[in-house]
């Protein structure tokens, strides 16, 4: 598995009374995604609710995510349970279905100590062949996870062999990349701190960016492999604002609001999430025709 | 609803694979508490691990609880469902089943605007008659609550009546008396800042000590309330090693490792959760043996 | 040295270009400290703008200060120098002069470690046979000590026997009693903090608050001691407001704009500080009308 | 004045007793730069003690800098004084003897408000013609500037026109680079984020590392504006151990440790300050000889 470049986050449709996963419209965002070319495509994710899901909802986006892109990508699914029991089950019905990885965060009401954290993940890679990213975000997940103790589970448990880093901490990239002598890949998971992290040795970028703005950050990600770091700085500070944005406003909400103004209307995020307000709308329908071809 | 006092929180014990509630244990539970004459049992928190039990366990364990208490004290149901529709569903069942009372916190995956929780709050209050005790704990729920955005739902929405801070930032509470001229009745969450609550004008004090310590904390709320603040400060200092110990190595796990320790087999936390290890338990030991009567 | 109640702090009033120390007025202040019924007199504290005076300025202010009290209440000399160099003739002058007690912080540009801290300390330890308070307060010092570490220094280095604790952080307080058995006294430096820190075995209360609101702040202390808390409560929370604002609003300023409220002209503080706003005079006056008998 | 590439900041040799400055090691010092083909000379920053100098000393090294560094590279003489009125005697000196520019820090024992912090720079300005660069290092200066309050500065405040950001985190100068659409210059002053800085449009790189590792800072700073990002990357990671371990062990201890080690014996830093102990040496040792040719 040799995953590199643009992991791309759908969002996840609901039915106008927000009762239903609407999937149609699921394999609609998914085409916009595979539209700006992106090199994975990672269902369940922050950006897709999964915490917002019930068990079935989670495997009936699971299934039809793979089915839907059919090969012509990688599929990653994220895994972010509260109960190692349920991330276990969760992991098997990935492998079964034919996904190709694992992203695996650990979303906790507790803090859970090092010890625990690692037996989670061991659990979860005991449960297939499939590979694990390992995802950090103690923003939304409640869990921090350093550099150190991050290599060791690459080091020490079989699956898990790359790492996604969402702290917004460039020094945790450093520290990563330095440690494991670039051997291990991390891909960036903050989205305004893309630029650093690709010229800091990020083998990609996990984004829902291009359900909004289409081949941009391919682009970028292509602008810093190739060493044309003026145009990668351009494209950078193009997006930056917009990335920000969808940031700090909430992915769900904000990507969603985004499509909708775009005329590709995938309905509400569920509740307590609430849509953008009117002058975040507005603001978000100003940086999208900035950001319009 | 005139609660004061030592509202209790038991442990859910499961059985010794781990799959099943032991109702029969949990019974056992609220009678130590009982016995330790505490003013109230809350049902489903931190300490309860309600985060970990399915939706049909949930259910068993609220309703095993309000037949179980009996009415000898109210009966305070803790509510913290990452969507508002489960949030509102649980709210309904502890209406029900003759609970007294909902304990409601912001449990999220994501960062919640003020607009998204004080619309979680609403939709929560409208679902039943209970009232609501709006739940601040941050380094659990992910949201941090404001005194006054808190204040605030108590004045708009109707249920919303009392406030649990558990941030362990006294100056919290003291703006909550102060805002409030005293009106609003506020709890203490975090254990080892009783002391400093109680004599900042807390009603009463959240907290799963008395599985363990049985009447102390309630002798230290008296003491603090007869106004004899020379021995507050004594049973504080006694078991002030013990009360910042269960935080910071986990409720659920130090108060059931601490129950077998007694004799009380309630079974393991459920994973990711592991029971204390060998040296934790060891000092467990020492602070219940000095403890003791 | 048997150091307990309140420690007041003049503030050190200029001349009205600023350029110069009026002693009259500081004997003015002192006098005001007196009446109030404080327990001590501490000099050139972050109230007195000690960072802000030349080196023969401070001398003046220290030199005034223990003849005007003249045996009355004990004088406490502020030492907190960014050379350890310059902390010694500090020491070595306060000791000269016939203060009674050192009150020393690791004031500093850099973060500095525990080696150098201990060493800074020890070597004005070796400067005297005064004793030294040691005063942690991390938002002026730029350097955090902990309870553990601050007991190290009480039982290593021979004339450090006493802690001033600023950080707010209530559990600092119950670690320094846990710790030492009691046995090492502690002093408040958080003003809006005091009730707590007194009810937690606090021997003191370091505050420059007589300077505005009179004998409060002892009654307060006194009604804590005497155990009666109903009555400590109220006196709490009649002054808190207070108490934070001049925390939030910086003591020099606020205090000396408080003074010219009551008609106590003592110059303005120097620059970079700036005098209070309008609206912050106003809330001031308010504040002081509230508070007067 | 177009400042750009290198900024780099000698250390302050002093004599063996600790009592005096020794200018001609000071001269080796700045040749020992200049020779790293550094692009400019900052007298009087962190690594030069400036805070633990008297005023005649600090005299001292801002005239024999200006006189030995003799217009071959621009000086930037360093003010990060606690009153306005002693910062505002320094930017005359500074005038007076022909340095280039100030770069002026809030240095701070209070925690300063936004009006007092414009009102020093104000003040600062008025005093001379030298152009000022805004320094934003709340670790040593207690003071932390927003990117929008330092913008304002530069627009409101005549002869602020750069800024140096030490924060370490990277959004800020996106923020800077974005709100000022690139039109004002920053520098970076995080030795362990240069290559991120750089890569985000930072007109330099303010640092000490050329004392020690020659001209590898400036082959970095080449390596991006030559858009050569593989060999950027090389660069950064080669020094990026060094350039932590000199920010994290303080920067006048480690540089004056890493000197002696490489010969040349530029005494011990002031105390507080310490040397670095036995092990960090060893390390030190280990990490020189990796970079040396």
């Amino acid at each position: 598995m040799n995953l590199s470049g643009i992991i791309a986050y759908p969002v996840t449709p609901f039915s106008h009374d927000n009762k239903h996963v609407d999937l149609e419209k699921l394999g609609e965002v998914i085409d916009v995604l595979l539209d700006a070319k992106v090199d994975a495509i990672a269902a369940l994710g922050s950006a897709g609710e999964a915490a917002y899901l019930s068990e079935s909802e989670w495997k009936q986006v699971a299934d039809f995510t793979v089915k839907h892109v059919g090969g012509r990508v990688p599929v990653v699914i994220g895994v972010a349970e509260l109960t190692t029991e349920q991330a276990v089950i969760c992991a098997e019905h990935a492998f079964d279905i034919g996904a190709d990885m694992i992203m695996l965060s650990p979303f906790s009401y507790y803090k859970l100590s090092e010890d625990e954290v690692f037996s989670h993940y061991e659990s979860v890679s005991n449960a297939s062949s499939l590979p694990i990213m390992i995802y950090n975000n103690p923003a939304t997940c409640g869990v921090d996870m350093s550099p150190e103790f991050m290599l060791k589970m690459v080091s020490d448990i079989k699956n898990a062999t790359m790492i996604k880093e969402s702290t917004g901490d460039i020094q945790r990239m450093h520290k990563i990349h330095k440690l494991s002598n670039g051997k291990v890949p991390f891909f960036n998971g903050c989205n305004h701190m893309a630029l650093e992290a690709l010229n800091a040795g990020a083998s990609g970028w996990c984004t829902a960016a291009p359900c909004l703005i289409g081949e941009r950050p391919k682009q970028l990600f292509e602008a810093v492999k190739q060493g044309e770091s003026e145009k990668a700085r351009e494209l950078f500070y193009q997006q930056y604002e917009f990335l920000e944005f969808i940031v700090t406003s909430g992915l769900a909400a904000s990507v969603k609001s985004g499509m909708a103004i775009q005329g590709n209307d995938v309905g509400e995020p569920r509740k307590p999430l609430l849509p953008l307000d009117y002058s975040a709308k507005q603001r978000m329908t100003d940086m999208l025709a900035d950001l319009s071809w």
